[in-house]
């Protein structure tokens, strides 16, 4: 049987062999748990250098435990977050957001890029110090977006600014933050600590690692509370060091930068294929690990057999091709020659 | 430097060499996320042999995750929870049991070998029927207890009865569930399926573990809601491979007996050690992996100074002290060594 | 002091004289608390013989707590509500519907009469039995609507047969609900107990209460939990029969009816006299008791003095005026009196 | 048919005149809702009179509004409340505490007299900054207490001074704080204000209002959030003017002192009786408006025919007599010429 390789999330990918080693070296003997071991401190010294000397760090399990716990250190439950309307957390969470912050989410329709613009957001940001409207509070970014484009730093540091003027918190939903910064050819810093950013969702599990993600507090006003609520919110994991390990290996030498632009490369290389057939359009610019496009819908179910993927937008046959850390040119290669099959273009 | 061993808890320790081994081997290649994978259907498969056709099994992150995913698919926000004052959930856990599941914890009052008695439950089982008060709908064991210690079978079936009677769901924190069976030399089933058990936290870090624990349901009455809260308690692994794989290889050929059976002797030996000094008091009975007694207060910090330990009753200088499934005889005999050392006896 | 008349609100008037001499009756001696008294009994009699045999009643504090206690009866915090972008549970209830249920919200785009049509609602009865999706169970209408305009027994039928054929509730916020019936000159049970309506919040304070709303539970499926979550929910009055009197009053002899009827006719008069005026349109439909219109910016202002008013669109300088029990045609003649005035015609 | 009089609650009695002709006072033309009215400013400036300059008053619906706006106005969800283990927010208020605090409860032993004392407040205090554990951030005390005795000045004072000392908040439930001031002779000042209570829910149901209670903040750090959370946990009455105008008239020319004084009288004159029977123990200090006492078991039921009241613990048949500021003198006497026949004594 040959291994599945699919196009359908960068999460059905295995795990890096660096960070598989990395798992090995953290189980030594006996360590502190819930963080107060020697590779914890290690991983978050790392964080500091590679983010601000100032930052909080805080190990969580999964990407909706980063992005509530972030969201619950930024609020009181009368709040309300401004979201995209197809973002992670508006969408594919459960009503999670609401049940642990009791929070309204709005969701902000997004361009056809899938970012926020300033001005839509602006909308939102209204009927301040009226008890009966939820108060907004914090808005949340995601990097790289649900359409595989980029955040440049201007534009965060745009939402930023009109966020401090409505003493609202910047939230960044980074579970492909690597991607974003692979794509920009920046630092982690340059789209987050630089461009004010107040509290990051930092994404490890889609980027090559087992599990855990990390949440990076840059607005010491979000610290009061949350390592508090990481507990009580049930993202505190007894061997932390376990996460940590592989998010010092995914710093270190910044083996996340390696495996993204690989990742992203993947992408603009299944773009060109795809760019060869006359009835296959690309939707979304592709800047980051994901092709968008739309196809004939006979062709779907077909293609689907063999390298599973989603179907986006079922009406106008948009479909979803994430690229993970170990896509190869041969799987892209295969993908094409079934469209060429299929399509009977050879 | 030696690597430190600590009696702090059973999760200071690392992961046991199959388990590692089974991550290994779970890292083929790409398969789908959030348990639809091939490894978690065939763990599952593994849990029906082990425990019976019907169960579900829900594999989720940590142990708290485990508790309180088991009490939300088994109560209403109105609804009260029993569980013993000394209980993990009562006392180790925030307040996530409240946030989440928004229900009373009422405190019963453990016996002197940590366990709750059908007495003390039922005289907690009131006001059936009255709005005003928080209705009773599930009673929480812990097996092993907290101070070690192990439910009998017939004293399970004892409480699930009393539950039955009262229209409540009984479920059990095994964090050291497979301790507890060791212990008793019995069946995994026969301490849950066989007696009564509606559904059960069971543990696998702290048996030797990287991370993850599974939800039993026995009682298909909890099992409504439970696909759906899993996801919004934040408990849903993308990779939920990587924990199924962990649990598979503890099940198969009964490695959890194994490495359980080495921490209960462990235990046992320690408790041997320990009886050697008359000014040290073992102060529960010693059934499983953990060892309570009674010493000189100004021994404390000289020992926990080499070998990390609690102390749980500071008025008493009563200490808690927990073998894993890699304490080994040399690291009891040198803790043993320093004690004779520091109490001047050789 | 000429005493103030405004159109900002029925909750700005005080309360009906019949209302006032019900709750003389009511205070007799001693009765018992928390609705188990006969005043209370007897007016659940009365809701039996206007709405349905079998309907349960729950009296509760206000508005908000009718409606949230009925969307609590129907969902699981897993799951979702669709509801009007213009509703009231959207805009004017802080995170109260969040906080206290853990659902999602979905607000759907209302029409220009501020109705969901039943096309709009079945677009997002999507993602059935996907965990990462808020299941939906709920959908909430508005009868009268926010644009005071009112749902035909048909168009509720035609949702309510949707909702059932996607395994949801249908809930109507009635805060104006016997200006609808009014309207409509047919029964509380058209519009409720015929068509398919699950669980109502019937309004008592805007129609000249005091305080105090009923929830009528027309379906038995969402019986179960209510009592207790009315208690949890903090809506159980300790003398509930105060609240009771106030219906008792407002169902005999149809009160509600006289009442609705001179405020919906006082929007008839309203809106005939804003005809009047070339510089005024009305923008929706006048069905109820509150007509919208937009007029010159610096009119509002100053008829805003005397006759205060809110403002409802900004951009458009569209108003709400609404009519309550006691306004009358006195108070409408001085607003067009002041608008000549203001406006330069006489 | 004589009217009921109960000795049941003094939730069963009715409304003081009083309050009845405040409501008719309240009843004028049009003013603006949810406390912008002019009722409800000369109320407030009333409180500030009565109670300090500074404070902050909130009017709600009832009293476990009042109780779980004032705790959740104190805590984060990941707080511990200290309260009496006999206490209305442990025992009879469902987990309305729990759904929306999040908090975790710890019941304390109260002493005979229902007091909390501060040796054993003091031993809670544990585990400051210890994430697993629910950081305990608020005392709640009951004036009178559920057992009808009253704190005096320097037992608030000495608990405050402990609370202060561990980082933590004051709260009186005072749904009987009336009762409490009328026995101590004192002003309302003198138990809250100068003594250290940062917050205060001040009852008026029990007191003779129709429904109504006031939640009255000391401590200007408890003030952030409060109004919001007030709208949140649907606590804000639109018409709030009427719950207003009835503290106006009951804390003018102190009516509430008048009024609970007489219930008072009344609870001393039915211990007075009571103490005529050898086979009727009073068993708690008759300090405000309560008398407990065992009786033959067999006399409870027939009592409780005509003459409503609660078994308070079954197995010492301990009853709960309770006065309004409508029992009188006869109702006394009846109850006492019942027992007399009952008891065979003439």
């Amino acid at each position: 049987m040959s291994p599945l390789k699919s196009f359908a999330s960068d999460n059905y990918a295995g795990v890096l062999p660096e960070i598989m080693e990395a798992l090995h070296q953290a189980n030594y003997a006996h360590d502190r748990a819930y963080g107060a071991d020697e590779i914890t401190q290690h991983a978050i010294e790392l964080f500091k250098q590679v983010f601000d000397a100032n930052v909080d760090v805080y190990f969580v399990f999964n990407g909706t435990g980063a992005n509530i716990l972030s969201i619950s250190a930024a609020t009181q439950s009368y709040n309300s977050v401004l979201c995209a309307d197809i973002s992670h957390i508006y969408n594919d969470e459960s009503s999670a957001p609401e049940t642990f912050t009791g929070c309204r989410f709005f969701p902000l329709k997004s361009n056809n890029s899938g970012k926020l613009e300033a001005a839509v957001i602006q909308e939102r940001l209204i009927r301040k110090g009226d008890v009966h409207y939820p108060q907004t509070k914090l808005i949340s970014l995601t990097q790289s977006t649900e359409y595989g484009t980029v955040y440049r730093p201007d534009e965060i540091k745009e939402i930023s600014k009109l966020a401090k003027e409505h003493d609202c918190f910047l939230h960044v939903d980074g579970s492909r933050f690597f991607n974003a910064a692979a794509s920009l050819d920046c630092d982690l810093r340059d789209i987050s600590t630089y461009v004010g950013v107040d509290i990051l969702s930092l994404g490890g599990t889609k980027a090559g690692m087992m599990y855990g993600e990390a949440v990076v507090v840059f607005n010491k006003k979000l610290s009061e509370h949350i390592a508090y609520k990481q507990k009580q919110l049930i993202q505190l994991a007894s061997k932390t060091r376990f996460i940590a390990a592989q998010f010092d290996a995914m710093l270190r030498n910044e083996l996340w930068r390696t495996s993204a632009n690989h990742a992203n490369a993947m992408a603009q290389l299944l773009y060109s294929e795809l760019s060869k057939y006359p009835k296959i359009t690309v939707t979304r610019p592709v800047e980051a690990n994901v092709v968008f496009a739309e196809m004939p819908a006979d062709w779907i179910p077909q293609l689907q057999e063999k390298f599973p993927f989603y179907v986006w937008k079922e009406n106008t046959n948009e479909v979803r091709l994430m690229c993970a850390f170990d896509t190869n040119e041969g799987d892209i290669q295969a993908f094409s020659n079934a469209i060429s099959a299929y399509s009977g273009i050879i």
